[in-house]
């Protein structure tokens, strides 16, 4: 059997390009008992993949150049040596960027059968969902009549977290960086929408939208973004710190926000999260999300390349805004 | 009755002057019903009243110009037309800057009879003490064991903070801005202490002060101080961020900490507070702090200017360092 692989040939400098992946075909072992063969269906390319592909000592290992990358991707069990794990299973995992996976059944998910398409426990009611809710309502603390501004609003975590504030009864502001994803945004009923490319100062674009001051921020961005929410914020604001997606592409070190006073004057809660810490509480998120999309009370975009081999233009795509929600790779 | 009063002659830029302060003679009306005019003992000068030099929006409003200033003093009550507050009655206000305050009892607390000296109310039984004690355990949430950084650690707040959490079992890094204070935080026995005039580099002194990492970082002086702090934080590390002094005579915006994302890596924890939303639990506070002071286990420098006319003097010497401990004027 061979499998189809995505390497990281070369590090990115800056905006990751073409050239710093390459597409390897390999022959697989044969299974050894325990051991399942997936066929990938589905698989995810996110934001956060981008800092493993620096070398530098972090809590997460970086991507090793010349080698498979991964990420999270959803595919069905082909062939088994594990009892557990019958051929037939669809199951979601963190081996994504290649056609086919082995895997010991450590690390893998089984999907519930719902009648929800199967990329959307790689969206909605997966990684980027899990981490809106999160975000929200157990970093955040998100509270009925708070005021909520989303950067990246369009995105596959920003339009979640835009629509799970509604449903609590918030005044969400989200902002995004084209004409057409405001529109879109518009069409979920979210409260004032900022094309960050055309408003200007951002700082009064926000106080405009908000000017009521701004309770909850959850940031996807960075930059003048952060700038804009700090000086907007209202006293005992919380500012959820999800992704600073301006800076992972940056050569050297970006000045932070020039504000940061702030958090002092206005009694702030600044908090990063990663939502894999939170995974245990994976099935509350799930039965959530799950009752309020079977009531039509959440909507999602997708954005689908074709064929792992667009599997690098698909991340690459991801910094230049060319995704609306979750950017996906079907196999 | 004349009053000698301390007033804002005009805004500071940059670093205070003497040129930005007056003092000024005035006769003071006589009491009406339900006054009381208190003779001020003690007078406190802290970092935090250079933000309110500024004219500037702000949720407490600046000071004005040719106005008497105002802060933390401790008085002596020298005549009264209130019942509840007899003559001879000694009290805390935030009428300080003047040597005469009239009052009509709101705003004063009674200083409880107790052996420790009237100005330990300013500092260590007062405002600071009570800054440290809420940084550290309501917004760091402090544990046995953490390892603790505190910047502007031979401060008024910051020698304390470092004793409260020695006392809890923590290991202590304090830094500081000059060897001599080096010496007397060391007597009292912080497990390291980095002068950061001389110690080159601020990531990594601290690397080498704490190579375990920092749990819990308590935040007087911002700017490299915190990009340090950042570099060198644990995972779920809470920065409990109580001043930024090393900003506050900023002529323009400065540039924040440029690993500000260090949030998202590490999911930390970064809260501003100021120590007046938790006044209530100043009873919690006294009652702690009196009897570890009874027991001798903390202890306390202050640095004293003589006479009202001293103290512009003594605010403007906060900012080149030249206090141990609480900087106090006496009257």
């Amino acid at each position: 059997m061979k499998s189809q692989e995505i390497h990281l040939a070369s590090r990115p400098q800056g905006t990751p390009t073409a050239d710093n992946f390459s597409l390897i075909e390999r022959e697989l072992a044969p299974l050894q008992d325990g051991q399942v063969l997936i066929q990938n269906l589905w698989m995810s390319v996110d934001p956060y993949m981008r800092g493993r592909m620096i070398d530098r000592a972090s809590y997460v290992p970086p991507f090793q150049l010349n080698h498979v990358l991964e990420g999270g991707a959803i595919g069905e069990i082909i062939e088994s040596r594990n009892d557990q794990w019958p051929v037939g299973t669809k199951v979601s995992h963190m081996q994504g960027w290649r056609s086919h996976a082995i895997c010991d059944g450590q690390g893998l998910t089984a999907i519930p059968a719902t009648s929800l398409p199967l990329q959307s426990f790689l969206g909605i009611m997966g990684m980027p969902g899990m981490t809106a809710w999160t975000g929200l309502f157990r970093i955040a603390e998100l509270k009925p009549g708070d005021t909520v501004f989303v950067s990246a609003a369009s995105g596959a975590v920003g339009s979640i977290a835009c629509q799970l504030a509604k449903l609590q009864g918030c005044t969400v502001i989200g902002s995004v960086g084209s004409d057409e994803k405001a529109e879109s945004l518009k069409a979920l009923d979210i409260d004032a929408v900022i094309n960050y490319k055309t408003a200007g100062d951002l700082t009064q674009a926000l106080a405009q939208a908000a000017p009521q001051g701004v309770d909850v921020y959850f940031e996807n961005v960075g930059g003048e973004h952060l700038e804009a929410a700090l000086n907007n914020m209202n006293e005992f604001g919380r500012i959820t710190v999800c992704g600073m997606i301006s800076q992972y592409n940056a050569t050297e070190p970006q000045p932070g926000p020039s504000n940061i006073g702030m958090l002092i004057v206005k009694k702030l809660k600044m908090q990063g999260f990663i939502v894999f810490d939170h995974w245990q509480h994976y099935g509350d998120f799930a039965a959530q999300m799950g009752q309020w999309i079977s009531e039509g009370k959440i909507k999602w975009d997708e954005t689908i390349y074709e064929g792992l081999a667009q599997a690098p233009e698909a991340f690459i795509g991801l910094f230049e805004g060319k995704n609306k929600g979750k950017m996906l790779v079907k196999l």
